[in-house]
């Protein structure tokens, strides 16, 4: 059987420290089903795409009109059911972006929803299996992976990268073993002579990621380093 | 653009303690790429299909005549090249068996190849790098998952559980410390009364895996159970 392949990607972000997902609603015509629902913001295959991560970049490019910081692929979905008109496989990715660089299209009516929000409506086809799946993904990477740095912008300090595993993780970490898995973890480096002066406090050492993390990652590259 | 999907297993086996993965030999007929190279034993997406899960288990029910004991989804491949007649996806899995209750087909050429002679070998289209991603995520499971019991029978002993870890990750482990990860990992259990004689060593004991694992896993599931 011949078929269409949709790429799906979970574009996220984090707006005032809470991850967020860029959504856009359907079209309400004819034969389109789920009319004026939410979905991810996928995009179909091309023959002229020279392969898959040429498909999502491709696709990432048109939604948010940036290279994204971090891009990596899901998994892919498939069955009778989740399209009503017919068999269809999605091969879906998450992407982490900066949403200030972002302009949202309007034709598509694209916005950005709290993950909490999202989580809670009815998405059109099986999104919402695919955002849950997301964000399970995102949130199991954070023990042992660097994926959180690519929520904050290029010079961060420690508590700011604190308040990222926190927000995904969902809970509050102590500070002196996240400040030593940190350490051990040894992906990020301090920016010699740069420090932040946050209110009355005493200024906060800035810091960057280590070396040149790759931006395109397959499953388990970056295993051990947490 | 309307494609073919094919479903690629990386069919995985233990025999005398070395990894071994199912190849087929390719036919040798017209039209067909890749004539009489040795490729991993896939099958096509089919209409009849409920989902994904459906198809893998079809087809690897097809190639080795049993249930097996573990699949997961390991990465979707697909490119302009990787068949030479036109654009492909390939949905790839992963598989593990017990290869003494399969029956390999005669008319597929079907066999048990060592890992380390596969990679050496030049497989169709891109099954080498399929095996290679395989591999690797399977030796990087080992770090935290029950998976390698999978490769086990029912009923093993504690040396026989490190051999299988120390097969896939190559290298050679320290037996205390490997029995209190796993211990400390929780997910095997004493079978009551059961030991087995091995040599003039005094009785081994036998182990099960603890409660049920499921035999489909996504991605994650079994994170930090190692």
């Amino acid at each position: 059987m011949k078929l269409f392949n949709s790429i799906d990607p979970v574009i996220l972000t984090l707006i005032d420290g809470k991850l967020h997902v860029l959504l856009i609603e359907r079209p309400n015509k004819e034969n389109e089903p789920f009319p004026n629902y939410l979905s991810l913001p996928g995009g179909e295959l091309l023959e002229e795409d020279y392969d898959l991560e040429a498909s999502i970049n491709r696709i990432l490019k048109a939604k948010t009109g940036i290279e994204v910081n971090y891009v990596e692929q899901l998994q892919t979905f498939g069955n009778k059911n989740r399209d009503p008109r017919s068999w269809t496989v999605s091969i879906s990715y998450i992407a982490i972006i900066n949403h200030e660089k972002v302009t949202l299209n309007e034709t598509n009516k694209a916005k950005w929803v709290s993950v909490s929000e999202a989580k809670k409506m009815h998405l059109a086809f099986d999104h919402n299996e695919i955002l849950n799946i997301a964000i399970q993904r995102v949130n199991n990477k954070v023990n042992y992976s660097s994926l959180p740095i690519h929520f904050l912008p290029e010079e961060f300090t420690f508590p700011e990268l604190q308040k990222v595993y926190e927000e995904i993780l969902g809970e509050t970490l102590d500070k002196s073993s996240f400040r030593s898995k940190i350490t051990d973890a040894d992906f990020i480096e301090v920016i010699p002579d740069k420090k932040i002066k946050i209110g009355a406090f005493r200024p906060a050492q800035l810091y960057k990621i280590k070396n040149q993390i790759h931006n395109f990652d397959s499953n388990f590259k970056r295993k051990n380093k947490m």
